[in-house]
């Protein structure tokens, strides 16, 4: 398994450490064809740069992403696609006392634990800065779902207690404040509760919502390769993931079948539709033809400025307070990466789907 | 990647339909020189019947496995391990209406959309029948698993909105009533609310909760290959399951880091051990020494004896009345099902593990 | 990896034991939609019996195969299809030496080195009835291809130094020998080393080549999933081989560039077509429109009748005399073999090719 | 599958196009804590470099590697490696008429049939610069391999119809001639040979020998995942390979079980050994202990300068005379990849083989 790769026809390997030489990512099995450039990808890593608000990190980091194999003239060739972004930071840090002790809620122990030893500059591996590969890779896939009228986004539902309320729901409001909250009230009330947490020295979790529209009924491999279980493990392969649910979720546990199923129908054009999207566009692990909707739940920040209870690696109990600044919300910068990892599953599941019947093989190889 | 097949060192690949000749799955990958005999097997499968109680289907299933290769006098030989289960009920059914119309909340109408055509004979792949071959893997991995003294429990959680006590929780209860339940007045209630919901021919939801201890720190590959990520997928990949979280999960979400983080600190021998388990014993993907706990959301069962609206096959709108008896609840008979997966996940990220260090390798190898 | 598991989009996991409960397989990622019944694949099965000639094993093997899953009313539904072939002689054999004495050119030695142990009756998992496995599947992937018109045909090259002559070669004499040799001659010639070699307690190796037509250009993935060394992989993955070439093969290594070189042409069509094919149909990896043209060198049966010196498992030097009776040449009955390996592989990669361009891609799904 | 990756447990994603922006591969896979720097890469990768005799190209090529990640404090850290090499001479070339005319015997042709239009530029990714970062990942693996006592030598086996001569073999003579050969004699032939190839504007064809010693019985996963079926795909996704062959390969087809069978004996230590190796080290897809030896033919350079028969893109019919210089024969380059690929498979197999036994896997975990 090996761990850094992630799809099987579209599949992605992602490498790099926080304050390593650089981070990047191999995209191989990408169709043909398809027109991309570096702004393609470029355009979706700076939704993830920090230095944009207040609530996150204020280095400044250029992540200028170069495309080094798999274009030519302007498109793919169906050839691996190298993507890198050289760290531009790389002098040397006081990294403090994270090389020694063990911040609560991160995974230094855990590395440590697993491999021996680990590069503790920044977090190593295990830093924020390791989406980037994903977030570029998912730019092509993006790209080319986009250009089959499949349209992922993503945004943040909730951050802390103040959640965006359905009656106030404008989808473009996201983009009119940085906590990327479509509903201008509640940006406003968790802006304040961001400010209170970074004055007491904490930070908040949050949910992020994703909705997938224009994809058809049919994508997704029972049973273990459903669609809800590889959107599962993309969104909980990303860093300070603890929940995901589809649809109504969690919720439609506390339900009964009579309010929970969905009734089909039939539409202007006499096609298949649900009435209802408790099921939130999947049933049986396979794409309904609705909206696909699910909520990915981020634990808050790990790195606080508080004193911390700790223990050192050679096995000494001791009290740490974290350097540095430290975004209180990891949200609103996960909201892309939420985007690129749906696109990377979304596309490797329709790419799969078309072996999926016989007829459609043949008539596709014109036999 | 076709869809029936999972994990890659510990690999299952299941097949079967609700009532063609039988359910089974091929196990390739096990380790040689396991102690195993079809009693293993049979064990956990006879949690997963029906007629058991009056929440599970009457039906009697015979679901007597049998092994058929990779064992040879007692013990696995490494060679795949093939297990079956023959459906021994297969007159001719009268399947009604549910060959033409799509039921409301089932995969009917999204197999359709894929294949072109699908088995409707009680659900064909996506009946809940298909678990036979999870939980015969999984009984295998639970076994091996044991001899590390790693111990996967699963229970009822919750239904509908009746959820286990904390203050009641008593694990050994789980096995004193029909619902798996560790909390014998919070049983009692969900009985109530079964007979409720079966009198007005609806169906109720539920929460099943997964507790793995005994697994020690370093198993899981970050970045992509988590181990709460394959968890995940692994629940996911259970029919009805809506929503997956670990540890804290989505209350993490509303939290606070300085309440979310877990303290390290170290216990008598000296070993460091966190203080608190917030993380639900996985920090960056990999375990921490805690104990693993998640909890899977399913939905309601979708077969309702209600009339419901719905479409058939050939575009016509139509009222569906699901004939037959159906379980009001999914989470009981899940229980085992979740279990199976979690051993069938932690097993082969702990396989994988074994390759994680250089040094480990030599002295495996005697080097 | 886990060993029994072949293919990608068209995956196999065969299982089975020579003197176990059966032999079998499953296939997941077979499209929907395909005609299939059990005559369809015990046409194939049929071929690799042994007790069709005397040069062929005695033994009656019956191997009737079952579908278990995956067909519906006559077709593939998408699902996995599970294919079973019971063993029906299971008596207590006198299995004489074998379990103690490590029979030289057989797996007896590095089973045990590998796993601790063996199933050591009739060679276990390494006897030549676990291609029972392989040939089934790929009866599957064989009908498939001829509903495009693809062609696979194998056929004895050579057995001992008796080859086919070039000029007397006749497809269609294949049927009429039962050495499966398209030269009544050469027949003829390598029934007399046959005789000879048995009468001598002796054994002969040959060379089976197998001739792709039909297949159009394009099918392959550079630069390590090549058309060529997925066919490579497949082969040497029979038991006993020992070679593998494509084209001119091991000549080339003598050959000039001048000669090696295929130029290329237009046809009557104005199609690009190579005048020669030196090359064997490939080129980069992928296939070239040219007939696929490949041999496969299998050693001589390992199991003689006359005494070798060996040790036994617990260290000891030994006379070993193998009894019962032994085919004493592998290729013909291989013949088959080869043809199901060799549409695995093909097959798989098809499917893998239709995601090559983002233009088919978009066409595909309508957009 | 997408073609670019190779291994699963040490997996690779190989990038990059002749006269792209550079070429280069991630690891994914590599247990921690193997010390590493850019010399140990950098010192194979100077073997495949071309300019070192009279018979590779003149070009200069820098090729220095870069290690970009999974390295700290001098150790492998557990998580990906990314090596790259720049291309330093990227001016814009005039490459002839080799945009629009298919090059005989190269990759252009599929390239175009499979993807629609092609990176013509020097090959693009079926140059033979390709093969970079397969040899940069194999000294990673030959690295760790040879750390656990295993050597791997590749050498020129043969060039044209010029042999080694088994009783002039002296490996250390590889080194002292510019065509890796082992014997002083067949290389002077062979450089004969090469000359009068040159003059008349041809090239020849060779075949590569690869030992590998100090591999332990047990590596090689039955039935597919053989060790002899690994290498198999291995060599034959090396560009211009046309045949592979094992121990005795296609001669055991010739020869009879009497002298092809191995006999088993007692070596000093009363361990098993094979008296002699016509098996090539491998047993039923396992290694078995004694070294493993095997072949693989390349065919001439396709690349030659004599006038040849071709067709242009746009479908008309033409004489290409191929411009610049060319390697005369490909093997002397190609010895250090097959090495490389060599210490790939086996070292990705026997990772796998860690657990293959239960009580190993107890042992390895102190259980």
């Amino acid at each position: 398994m090996a761990g850094s790769t992630f799809g099987n026809r579209f599949r992605i390997m992602t490498w790099g450490e926080s304050h390593g030489k650089g981070i990047g990512v191999v995209v191989d099995g990408c169709p043909a064809g398809l027109p991309l450039c570096e702004a393609d990808i470029q355009k979706l890593l700076d939704r993830r740069k920090p230095g944009q608000s207040r609530f996150t990190t204020q280095r400044q980091e250029g992540d200028r992403v170069e495309i080094l194999s798999g274009v030519f003239e302007g498109k793919t060739t169906g050839t691996p696609i190298a993507l890198e972004v050289r760290n531009t930071d790389q002098r040397s840090h006081d990294y403090g006392n994270i090389k020694e002790v063990y911040r609560p809620g991160h995974a230094d122990f855990t590395f440590d634990a697993k491999y021996g030893f680990r590069d503790y500059r920044g977090g190593g591996r295990s830093s924020g800065r390791e989406t980037i590969g994903r977030v570029a890779a998912g730019a092509i896939a993006l790209k080319l779902l986009e250009s089959m009228g499949i349209q992922i986004r993503a945004y943040t539902r909730s951050i802390g207690n103040v959640a965006v309320e359905p009656s106030r729901f404008e989808l473009d409001e996201m983009w009119r404040n940085r906590l990327y909250m479509p509903d201008a009230e509640a940006a406003k009330a968790a802006e304040a509760l961001l400010e209170a947490a970074m004055e007491r020295k904490d930070s908040v979790g949050g949910v992020c919502e994703c909705v997938i529209s224009g994809l058809w009924a049919g994508v997704g491999e029972p049973v273990f390769d459903k669609l809800d279980a590889v959107l599962a493990k993309a969104m909980f392969s990303i860093g300070a993931v603890k929940g995901f649910e589809v649809g109504d979720g969690f919720d439609a546990a506390a339900a009964c079948g009579s309010g929970n199923n969905d009734a089909f129908g039939l539409d202007e054009d006499g096609q298949v539709v649900k009435k209802t999207n408790h099921a939130g566009g999947i049933l049986g692990g396979i794409s309904d033809g609705s909206a696909v909707v699910f909520r990915t739940a981020f634990k808050p920040t790990p790195s606080i400025a508080s004193p911390q209870s700790s223990v050192t690696r050679d096995g000494k109990e001791t009290t740490l307070e974290i350097q540095g600044r430290h975004d209180p919300i990891i949200v609103p910068r996960a909201v892309v990466v939420v985007e690129a990892m749906a696109a990377l599953s979304v596309l490797d599941l329709l790419l799969e789907n078309m072996a999926a019947r016989a007829d459609k093989i043949l008539e596709f190889y014109g036999k």
